[in-house]
Parts: structure tokens; sequence; C-alpha cells
């Protein structure tokens, strides 16, 4: 569909599979150390997974479903029905490392789907050739997803001019994803073109993934960044140093309402007051027409520990109440625009998101 | 002028002269630890102020005049032209501690202006005398300051309301000055007379003045506070939690313009947005009516080790560019009002503060 940017090389790869093997890297050792780790079994892409080793829903998905390959490369003896029971035992097995992660049990189900359907239609005969039919599978999401991330950037990179300053939040990044990350995406490809350009990367209190995750891939891909805490965004706004915004989303609502980290309904909030374009950058698989508004997404509100502590040091007083919602929504109003791999979706998003999907513009 | 609210004693001190001694509360070890350190030479001092173990500019103010006796307390054999040589050397070494601070300049030339009237006027013809003279004149700027926090929390109060929500930002508390806060002087005055309502702290990235001492120092005095980090402010309030925000600040310009911690002027726009009143708790001599407007007023920039590390733990990659704005500017159509111990004043504040100065309202 779109060429490949040359960028992508350099990119550090959240999730590998090489040679019959799976690798994945680290991110809870981010950005202090690079560790890369072959996964020897299943067990071991359970836990990387369950510790948020690996991150970000079309990362955990890729990852799962190569995992169900590294629990099934050592059962291609047995015959198709015990095998076909043992990728079940493992796709669930693999599907509770993060039980609220819907890419994960997307990928699993589909895994399964296609052993059946090449076992009923006589495809694969053995267990050797469903593992093989496994593998293709796996590698198919992964080249799925990087296709979406490649949409996303090259229908984003023209937002991008020279000189321009650009505001980001959390991670949507390659680390997150098979690629070129979402919001991440249009700066890759646009860096690879040539376009120079600055990025403000806001921390993103509390987990600090843009601190730790976003600053470091942008940083190794030879971008200017510069990380900023999230309550200076205003602050470079009104310095005249932002010139757009782009972030990623978790769910995207039909009416254009927009589910993303905490913080982000902040940044466009001040984008607005600044006159500063607002993207958010969403594979049409995050835009859930199902949901009418913004106002039905659940907003998971973590743990408190998260606010009053940094790692292991205590930051504020014992006993505190505390507030930690994960996830904020911007209102459709707010957003000039839905970076898609499909194009840039704008206002009236309640017509335009339904013209996406073919439904009827009414 | 106004009745001290019982809930005065019950505050943590800032700055406490005793016998001749200045003794410094460490702030930057709160919430864990509560250390008050005995002052033993200005640099100490300069120490203290530069590493925001005594900060506020309230307090900043206080801690400089004594800081200047500290300094001058071994002179006092000296002639008096070398002992004024002492004082204007050391005032300038204390000055240089935080430049954005107009309280710690005001606090050192009012200090230099008593000494240069008593020598002038023959009220004092020896170093000792210029010494106690000094001492007498730092404790007035001490009294004085908290009666203007007294006076701040008797006209702000009355705003607070029963079941009210209050968002504030850093720490504009009685940590920070003398003994009431500016933007807590509103809150505890209206607390002590029975009045139930909410606060939502700010962490205030990077050194998370709300986290450490605002939640601290409410919660001491029994008030109901909930710590968010400051990219939760815009959720909060979209769900209808804020119904005030009222903050400190470090310098108003003549126009109305609002100097204070970075992430203030984000506070202010999200609070124009959802159309809650923002308020400036501001004793009149932070008011500079010298400084024309909030484009004058220099912006310092701190250490980026402050963004980069949490403690002694590296949160962003080695190398990366860092930001750290240690302030940021509110123009002053975003401020509902300023709430000084002379009344609350509102706009056009380029009238009705050359008014409160009793310059001509032409």
């Amino acid at each position: 569909m779109t060429q490949t940017p040359l960028i992508a090389d350099s990119l550090p790869r959240a999730v590998t599979w090489q040679d019959g093997n799976l690798y994945l890297l680290d991110q809870t050792r981010l950005p202090q150390e690079t560790l890369i780790e072959k996964q020897e079994t299943v067990e071991q892409v359970f836990e990387a997974i369950r510790m948020l080793k690996v991150r970000g829903a079309p990362a955990i998905g890729v990852a799962g479903a190569y995992g169900l390959c590294v629990a099934l490369r050592d059962k291609t003896a047995l015959p198709t029905d015990a095998f076909m029971a043992e990728l079940e035992k493992h796709a669930a097995y693999l599907d509770s490392a993060r039980p609220t992660a819907v890419n994960l049990s997307w990928a699993l189900q589909r895994m399964r789907q296609r052993a059946e359907a090449a076992l009923t239609s006589g495809e694969a005969e053995t267990a050797v050739r469903l593992y093989d039919i496994l593998v293709r599978e796996a590698v198919s999401i992964h080249e799925e997803d990087k296709g979406l991330c490649r949409g996303m950037g090259e229908n984003g990179a023209p937002l991008i001019t020279e000189g321009m300053g650009i505001l980001t939040h959390c991670n949507a990044g390659s680390l997150a994803t098979s690629e070129l990350g979402t919001a991440t995406a249009p700066l890759y490809v646009a860096h690879s073109r040539g376009v120079s350009f600055r990025v403000y990367a806001d921390e993103t209190r509390p987990l600090l993934q843009g601190a730790r995750l976003t600053a470091w891939e942008l940083q190794q891909a030879g971008i200017d960044v510069t990380l900023i805490t999230d309550n200076m965004a205003a602050h470079m706004m009104a310095e005249g140093l932002v010139d757009m915004v782009i972030v990623g989303t978790d769910r995207v609502a039909a009416n254009g309402d927009v589910a993303n980290k905490i913080g982000t309904l902040g940044v466009a909030i001040l984008a607005r007051h600044f006159g500063i374009p607002f993207y958010v950058a969403c594979p049409s698989s995050t835009i859930d027409m199902a949901m009418e508004s913004g106002k039905g997404i659940p907003i998971e509100e973590r743990d408190a520990a998260e606010v009053t502590r940094f790692g292991a040091r205590p930051t504020a007083p014992d006993g505190i109440q505390v507030r930690n919602p994960a996830f904020d929504v911007t209102p459709h109003d707010l957003v000039t625009g839905l970076i898609t791999e499909k194009g840039i979706i704008t206002a009236p998003y309640d017509r335009t998101l339904k013209t996406l999907f073919g439904g009827k513009d009414d």
C-alpha cells in the first residue's frame, strides 16, 4: 500500500520474530537498559506480558500471537487433535496475562480460528503444517499492524512542515506497536523525508511513559525531542513553540470523542485556547462505532500508590486521599482531525466516521 | 486589624527567629521528615533559599531579611561604614539566590534602607545599634507577613461555601509564608469557621510541592484534601468536582498578569474553559507596579535533573534535552480576582491596581 519508510530499520523493536524465535524488548528497564530477551518458553512470554515488559495494545496482541507459536513449537510431533488441545490450553493461558487487553484476546482468537479453518478445509493434515500456518498468521498480524502504522504515518506526515514544534503526550510510539507507532508514525515518516522539526514530549505522570519511552525512542531515531513535565505544555504553547499536537488513543467513540491517557483532555483544551491544531492518530480498529459517545467509555481508576510514590520512594504524606484515573475523554469538538490509515477524518465526526465504515451518511 | 484564626497555632512554621538565631524547616525533606535546621552562616541561608529548603515568596523574603542578620551578627565590631559595606555585599549575595523572587529583593532592599535611614537620622551611631535595628526590621517584616496572610484569609474566606470543591496548584500555603499562607489562607479561615469543602491539590511537578507540602499541611489541619497529578486537573473539572481555583503568585504586574509556579497558566486556561472562577491570592507587596506587564517578568530556567530524575532515580534517557521553566505567566484576562489583604481586586486591573496603591485612576 505505502512504501516502507527507511526509518523503520532504525527503530527499537518491541517484538521480533526471527528464525523461529521470539525476542521481546524489556520496556520496564528503559531508558536505562536496552535488554532484548529471547523467549524460551510460553511461561516467559506470559510473564513478559503480565509484567508490562511488552506493552501497548497492538504490541501485546502481536506478542501473544507469537507467544502461542513459542508454546507449540515442540508439539509438532503430536496428532492434530492433541496439538489443537495444546493450542486451546496455551491460548487461554496467554489470554489471562492481561485480562483487559482487547488486542490480546483478539489476536489469540484469530490464531485459534485460523488453525481450525486450516483443519476443516484440509489445508493442514499434520501438526507440523498447522504450526507453519500459525507462524504465518502471527507474522500476518504483525505485518498488518506495521501497515496500519505506515498508513497513519503517510497520511499524517504532510501535516508536519519544516521548523514546526509538535507536542505529544504519553507513548503512542514504536514501542507500543509493531513499528512506527500511532502518534509517532507521522513524525518518523516526516523525519525520514528530511523534514526538520522539534518534538515536546510530556513526561506523562504518573507512569512517565513520555519520559521513559517516547523521549527515548525519538532520541534513538535522531529526532529533536525535548522532555517537559505535563504542566509545562501551556507555557511552551504561550512561548509559540508548539504548532501542532499529535496524540494516540485507546478508543474513539462514534461521535469522535477520544479516550486517551490522563492529561490528554488538558492538552486539547490548551491547544484550543492557543489556536493550535490537535490531532489524534488512530488505526480504524480503535474506533468503536458501537460506543455512541465518550460518556459511555469506562475510565479505569488505578492504584493510589502510582501517585503517592515514585518507584520505591514515597512523595506524599501517608494516608492522603488520591484520585488516579488512567484515562480521560476529549470531546470531539476539540479534535482537529483523526489521522487513520485510511486518511485524515475531520468533523462532523458523527457523519464522517459513519462514512469511513461504509455506513450511510445521513 | 483582623482576629487571628485559632488554626494558626497548629500550622507548621517555615521560618523561626529565636534568641538571635534563625531556624528553617527543610521543606525538601517533607513529608517524610520534619527537620528544622539552625542557620549558622549566611552561606547556609543562601543554599537553603537556592535549594528550596525554604520556598514561597513571602517566606523567602522573611528568610532573606533574617539571613542578612545572620550575615552581620559577627560584624558588629566594625565601624559603621564597613558594616554597611558588609550589608551591601551580603544583601546582593542573598538576592542572587532566587532571581525571580521579588519578595527577596524587596525585603533586602527594605533592610538596606532601614539601616541607611538609621544612620542618616543619627538613630544608630554604631554597628551594634544598626544590627539591633536590622533584627527588629526583620521581625517586623515577619509580623507584617502574618498580618497579610490573615487579611487575605478574611477577604477570601467568604468565597468558600459549603460543599465546594477547590483546586490549588503548588504550595502557596503556610509553609510558603509566615503563617496562614496566601492561597491557603481563605481555606484555613473558612475551615476554622466550620465550612466543609474539598480541596484538590495538584502534585506540581517537577518538585512536587503540592504532593509534599500542600497535601501535607492541609491534611495536618484536618481539611479534606485529595492529591492528583497535574494532568488530572482537566478531568476533575470535566467531572464537575471543581468550583473554584485559588493559587498564589510570585509576582503580579501592574496590568494584573500573574507569575506563578509552572503549570498555573494551564490551570487558568482550563478554569476559563470550564467557566470556573480563578483567584490569585497575593499580598499587595507581591504586586510590582514597576512591571508593566507579565512579558517583562524573567522566568527562571532550572536544572534539567529536576525533570529527568526523581530523587536519585533517573527516569529519562541520558542526554535528553529538557526545558525546566520554574514559572509561567497567566494573562490578567484569565484572572477572576486578586485576593489581597486590602480586599478582592477585579478587572480592569490596570485601573484597580493603580487605585489600590493610591495612584490616580485615570
